[in-house]
């Protein structure tokens, strides 16, 4: 694409920036992408057409939710698209070409993490204007980016249109941030046609000019909310009436961080936030805990996801309070296959943009793009994620995290590059 | 009084109702009590003047004290006493006879309670229109009805100035919620030469119609809030940075509810409140707990906080954080003295308000007047702390509460016949 | 009686201290008991007959009971009687005048302490040769003193038996430390026609000399083990194939610890004993934990004793240990009846040997006699339990405990009288 | 050798087999070690001469000595030997060829296992008689044989004296279960001039007729004995008098299992046992635990083992109860050098009792040889340690546990040739 583009692009994630999301009620930006895909003449999916909504996990309120949808509107949202989501985020833009051949998806993921930018002059974001006006809510991990290169993409595929076959599927997902979203997508459905199937993350340490052609060592991970509700009474005067579920709280803690390692690899757990009780002189008659298992493989992790439900449970009963539990995130592990991983290695390769190819990085964390990679995998696809260098200004969700926007035009054309090889005409 | 009298402080306690404000901000009621103690005839004396400020427990910080005078301000407190109180609330009233007598003091407490009044038609207050302004501050133990008390009594008295001997001292005193304000005020030096010594709480289950003679069974305690400051790490990737805090916190709460209980009486300790961590994945960094302490007596008290201190330093040396300290509030055991007991016995016979004499009542719980009583019966005075009959509509405390009105006249009658019989002309 | 019985008495006392037998393990000892009684011409029951076996808590294994009855008829006991016994202890020894009158049961507990005897030459039971034979067992308690009691009232009573009315029961229970088998005496059913019950105490702080006309404060208890039963795995190469029995007892121990007080009453929980697991490095698959609850009423000791039971199972779900639980001893509360305390301070007074009457004495802690006294007033009975003067070597349960025997023939004597009180002719 | 080299062997093998001796009570066997060593024409150092005594880890009591030296001379030790040993068990044999030339080491351990050997027609020691005579205390690891190997190798070496050059030691280490033994041995200066170590284990899973060339993985650990002395009380007539050692240690070890993991590597800790306390209604005074950390690095182990002092000092601060730490054992990670290695690995192919030569064998546990191979690095020697191929007929440490005693004079053989590779005439 021309330099206009480049600038064209770059608005537009500057435009996505300032209108940061959390997972959920990305509205605003579901939204503002269906109206471009569908301008650029794609069939536009929203909402439950790309959601199994019995897979959703770690969706807010349905109040939070009705907040979120009215600030999208007062942000200028196409109340149409709004309406059509009704009250789901995420979208799809279909291209098919008419002519016989593979479906190609790819993937971008929309939501913001909840972080509060920096408003400091030496922050690139605040003091050229397209800071966050969401409270809470900040592009620091580059979805942002991601969106924008689809858009892009979606723009170069509609114009090469005649040299493509088969069916084009672009895929924005919600609720990235946490695993929320990634099991619902890839149990709609959407991916059991899905021949190739690609992904990639901007930044993670590559630098502008280089790519790493996969992404390995995805941890299986459960995120989930357990919420003890006892009984307040005086602590001075009747101790006794209570039910104490701040004691529960404690033992399941320390219970939970004793979880006894796996002789097959790596696992942890960790309870990063409690909040129980009310007064000082009343026994807490509330807790939540926000937990999460991890292991190295699926069944190291359900080994420790399985481990936390006796505890969890166990310390109910101790403190004969009532539990109840909330799936908040989840993603298993996954790894690339050959063939797609050769095919970006070559696009990499033969790109001007991409000169410096890397070998695998170790993610070292969970992405839920693996629910998807999975779910090609199983229908006969094949997939590849991969990360594309950019220079970054601090790190992942740091609230001074900027990226390089020069990455983001060619990424676009190595991707268009991607699916020229795999759905060429014969 | 008359009638109109009886009119007159009932809308006092209603004005002084809907401007409830908890310990620590009692601006405008300081500075409405100050007002017209002066407009009265009495030397006035604010904040600074009737507190020991080394002695105070559980002040918020500077920036919501200043949020709060700013809010008294716009509701209409009098700036030159705002002024005057220079940050600190709390008056006394001094009328001094002229003539050789003794030292005769009264207390009435200020504050409102951490708690939303009912907006519910069946709600007196509400329906009538003089539920709290302010919300999350209300008058639901009947500090109001106390102050308006104090005021009438102050009105009596200076009619009857002339039937008085000695120095009276009407004493408002801040913060009783959460016993922090108490023993600022008894290490203030106002009760040094204080010979006679009356305090009292309305209703506490003792109907209209009756007094109980004596409150006894003062519980001592120690309020305080542990915090501990560790270091975060991720959760998944680096573990072994962190430093947990949540963890400390939890140990510290499992032996803190195991302290043994003491032979000599029983014994209390709460950890009422706890919040620890940020991020689901991150080592929790930051915990705080709200604690109490209690026993029937001081060294039975001493001893649970004794073995508390070494818990939550114990606690933090095992998980290699940093702990802080603060006390939040304390009050002691306390016992009335024969002699002036029996005054407030023989004054309420008399009393037609007050028929029906009822034994000591216990109160099973904590009230900072015990310093004030044990500083006077230091000083070789005499003190008397009882209980005024008044139906309520709701327990102490809670959102619905309300009183019956018509005993502030009758009650403040009652304590000027207290002032007679100790302060009468020889 | 004469000299020539003091010294007879004082004799057999050092007889049964040197055969000390702890609980449920008394063969020599109730051989010895069934022997005299049958010698004065009681009727003599023993073992079964005088127990509920169904009630029966924390006897030994089949081979340790086996054992103290080799050593039983190894040391001289009457093998006719330890057959009669078939394996259990106690004994009773019935005295039927033939003429109509009340049932009058006196309460004698027969088991050694858990210690060994001092052997010291300033300890005069070591210095005179008749310290405890039985390595572990000391009548450090005083229950051979009792005995004594019980057997010169024998034979007291079978003298005077044409003064007296109704029939008789010298009931003489075992296992009392630990109060394991009170209840299973008094649900065998000997006590349910009974109209008179007295039991006493020897020492307890009296001195010689004395007697306190009533023990009070008995406190409710619960003593129960818990057993958890893990799997071992090598705690190197595979902690995840474990299931830590030991980290149970930990969460258990700290929760029962933190079991709140109540309101209306002291309340006590220890975990007296913990031992688990095995070898350093292996995942600990066995805990035991000995804990007792004590409440100064049934429904307080129930309540710590239910909250107990919630902690102890919820920690083994925790674990995925499995649990099991053995009742090991309980006692209840209980009074004595006035007219029965009256009858004993009547005849204390006609005595010449107790001119010291004093007030109820606290208890502090459990006797099993009280399930006998709450039985015998449950048929309509009339009970006392009293506490019987003599000087003290050291406290008791200590391993150089002594006590006065001058004081076995006059206790004798009084309750003669008590006898002859309740069961004169008409 | 010849057949008759080998039945004597065999022989020997049992005879140490029956005299199984635990870990720093090896008296009779280094008796026995020391006499053929002796015989054979070596220098024979034992006992301190061997050990730096400040290094040595889980000794027993000085009576527990006392009481396996009477044994083992009961048994028939010689006593002039015991006397040269002077309570400390372990020997050396020195062989000076008189040539100059490097300095050989190999290393034996000696001790037995704390398992009760089985007593069952189907385990060959018991059938045919060689069981172990001493109860706890059996050859279950193999260690039996390597002594054997040991001395077999002495005595061929000593035949084949005049073709070697320089000096070999033959150093056999007690106290290798619970790595206690090697860390004394190595700092004894016994290694600082060695140029070339090899030790071996027998079985691991390698079968007859096999060798690995290396065994790798060694763990970093650290044993230790934390004990707790509070003070006793009543538990339930004075609680608050007691200072409570079991709850201290119920609090510790749940902190110790919460340990985070390490980013690095893997991480264990484990308390093996517990106990604590005494009488069920006795606040428990005293409480012992047994813990062991382990890393997969040196910095990793010190990690946990830092981590784990804190937790154990700061829960003797919340119960207020002393603590004592007593190193019980510990060894360090290593690896062979590649030219020990291929030593071994090419006289193995040489060799015709070891065809099958294995890769390296991962370890998955810690063995004290490691101080040893660390030392000699230190001073620049080269190490090997390799695993002996031999059936067994159950796992190590298994109660049935027996071997292929073919194997034992091959693998002397094996080693004659390792040292004929290294000190041979030039």
């Amino acid at each position: 694409m021309t330099e206009a583009g480049d600038k064209k692009y770059i608005e537009l994630r500057r435009e996505l920036h300032a209108h940061a999301e959390t997972g959920w009620t990305e509205f605003w930006t579901t939204a503002r992408v269906a109206g471009i895909l569908s301008s650029l003449g794609y069939e536009v999916l929203v909402g439950k057409q790309v959601l199994n909504t019995g897979a959703i996990m770690g969706r807010p309120s349905e109040d939070a939710i009705a907040g979120h949808i009215e600030r999208a509107i007062s942000q200028g949202a196409d109340p149409a698209w709004i309406e059509k989501m009704a009250g789901y985020t995420g979208a799809a833009g279909i291209l098919d070409t008419g002519r016989p051949g593979p479906v190609t998806a790819f993937r971008f993921d929309m939501d913001a993490v909840d972080v509060s930018e920096a408003r400091d002059e030496k922050h690139r974001p605040f003091k050229e204007g397209f800071a966050s006006k969401n409270a809470g809510a900040m592009h620091s991990c580059g979805h942002d980016a991601h969106m924008t290169i689809g858009l892009a993409l979606a723009e170069i595929l509609m114009m090469r249109k005649d040299g493509l076959t088969g069916i084009i599927k672009l895929i924005f997902q919600p609720a990235e941030e946490g695993v929320r979203g990634g099991k619902a997508v890839a149990e709609s459905g959407i991916l059991d046609d899905v021949d190739w199937f690609f992904g990639a993350h901007i930044g993670m340490g590559v630098p502008t000019g280089s790519i790493s052609q996969e992404a390995v060592g995805f941890l299986c991970t459960t995120k989930f909310d357990v919420t003890y509700k006892g009984r307040a009474a005086h602590a001075g005067g009747a101790p006794n009436e209570g039910k104490n579920a701040l004691l529960a709280a404690c033992s399941a803690s320390l219970a939970l961080a004793g979880i006894a390692p796996h002789k097959d690899g790596p696992t942890r757990v960790n309870v990063g936030f409690m909040q129980a009780g009310t007064g000082r002189n009343v026994i807490p008659a509330d807790a939540v805990m926000k937990v999460e298992t991890r292991g190295s493989a699926e069944a190291i992790n359900n080994y420790v996801y399985d481990r936390a439900m006796e505890v969890v449970r166990g310390a109910a009963e101790m403190y004969g309070v009532e539990m109840t539990l909330e799936q908040m995130g989840a993603a298993v592990d996954a790894l690339g296959d050959k063939e797609a991983v050769d095919i970006v290695k070559a696009a990499a390769s033969e790109s001007g943009a991409f000169g410096n190819l890397l070998p695998p990085v170790e993610l070292g964390g969970s992405e839920d793009v693996s629910w998807m990679i999975k779910r090609v995998q199983k229908g006969g696809g094949k997939a590849a994620y991969f990360i594309i260098g950019s220079n970054i200004a601090a790190g992942h969700h740091n609230e001074y995290f900027d990226l390089d926007e020069t990455v983001i035009l060619p990424s676009a054309e190595l991707m268009a590059a991607l699916a020229e090889s795999v759905a060429k005409p014969a």
